[in-house]
């Protein structure tokens, strides 16, 4: 994927979910003079939201993959250099047929015969990986092996220089319990699985520290001691993330092809058509798309 | 406890493992001008940090317990309304034979043979209960019942009503897993345990919220919304409150016969008698303890 250092990106954007606030953000944001005139963009989609009860949520499902699988027709025949995605609702996409959908990464990575990616959170101060995602907190720690974990740190790690054009990034690994475990007396996993995968990455993926008890590595990344944070779950990343970035934070899918943001917000169903969602995430993730499109 | 509305509050000050930062904070903060005259100052311990290598752990663990149990039978006499305790070290204190020592809080607990308590953490916009404590990751899901849920909050509502002096205090539940569960897709604890729990404590406990996916519930709090936060474990609780209030954050134990704080920080070791340690957070721990010995 190329673009001319001088020629301006070729971004797609998919509206999502048409009854979700979608539509609104992807025109408030295009509409910004923020965004304005960064790329050439291509919108996917529907102009203005549709009021919910005009179409069925199997119907609004199927939309939302459908506009999905025309920008990566179109990413696939190189005339386009990044895609950044509105929210889509699952179980809309759900009722549309795709019983076991799981979300925009999980689809985009298996589109592209993906198999190595990952979910990475962008704020202006740190940015956060996950090892495990839409995962029920009992099943984590069974879901974390060596081998994922020391792929995820080598993800950030080549993102973090190719694409960030960061110089020997230093990336932090937080442990998954309380203390990091405190030497085993709460949990092994640090032991077991955590510290031989940063083993395994150092050196080869950069610069890589812990495991770090979780309630300390995000405040030092904060300070700036870090690059970037490897979470091993989901809330142990989005909770300090939202509450760092809650209104322009950005989503991204790290190891594909080609670049792909996202607002780090739903659909919003409840405020849908009302004309008040704020457009912040959606434009940073616009300007990030923007600006990683012509690095890569 | 009582303490006339005119007099001062009859403060004990622990000051925790003589190694550790202890003995300096509480120096530190008595001298400030924010706590010096607010209390009659009863301080139990050393005076400064002992180098390290003058005494053995288990003597420093020995000297930490001594220090408490002094503290407890000064208080169980009457003579004095509360305890502010400085860090002490578990694995000096499991040195001096104390095996199955896990802290400050359920020591005192046992000590005053209270059986539900908790530990709140304070900070300027947020106050913070965790339901359980220092668990392996792995298994807090099986500790995690309706019971010990429903008890956590009404605890907790018992506190913002009669120390705090909330009318009507807001309490926040976040779930456990990741977006609440999202219906039962990941994890049903919101759906078996948590949502029972929180119906049961429901107006008999004040106004319960939640579950609410716990990467949305604390930015909720922060700006407002809720009173207070009820946490299913540690990290859950302590990612946000330390990001947020890393400096001077106060931890105490509610449920105990009489209001006990501590800073929120451990012993510092390795900065230990170097006299750069930052008494933010124990001067904020004794202002706090000061202002709901009057209230208690």
């Amino acid at each position: 994927m190329h673009t001319s250092r001088l020629g301006k990106p070729r971004v797609i954007i998919t509206t999502g979910d048409p009854s979700g606030i979608g539509p609104e953000v992807t025109r408030k944001a295009l509409a910004s003079h923020k965004v304005k005139r960064l790329a050439d963009f291509l919108v996917i989609g529907d102009a203005k939201t549709s009021v919910r009860m005009r179409k069925s949520p199997a119907e609004c499902g199927k939309l939302s993959i459908g506009y999905l699988d025309k920008a990566l027709a179109i990413i696939a025949k190189g005339e386009a250099d990044c895609l950044v995605t509105a929210p889509i609702n699952k179980a809309n996409v759900r009722a549309a047929g795709f019983s076991d959908f799981e979300g925009h990464t999980e689809y985009l990575a298996e589109a592209t015969l993906t198999k190595d990616y990952a979910m990475m959170f962008v704020g202006k101060r740190m940015k956060i990986t996950l090892v495990t995602r839409h995962v029920a907190l009992k099943d984590v720690p069974e879901k974390l092996t060596a081998d994922k974990i020391s792929k995820t740190i080598c993800l950030t790690h080549r993102y973090l220089s190719n694409q960030f054009h960061l110089k020997n990034p230093r990336i932090a690994v937080a442990g998954l319990n309380p203390h990091a475990g405190e030497g085993g007396i709460f949990g092994r996993e640090e032991i077991d699985v955590i510290s031989p995968a940063i083993k395994k990455a150092s050196g080869v993926c950069g610069k890589v520290f812990g495991p770090i008890p979780p309630d300390v590595v995000f405040g030092e990344a904060l300070q700036g001691k870090f690059d970037a944070v490897i979470a091993m779950y989901h809330d142990q990343g989005l909770i300090p993330f939202k509450l760092l970035y809650f209104k322009d934070g950005v989503n991204m899918t790290i190891g594909l092809p080609f670049v792909r943001t996202s607002p780090d917000h739903g659909t919003a169903f409840d405020i849908a058509g009302k004309g008040i969602a704020d457009p912040s995430s959606m434009i940073e993730a616009i300007i990030l798309a923007c600006r990683l499109a012509h690095h890569s």
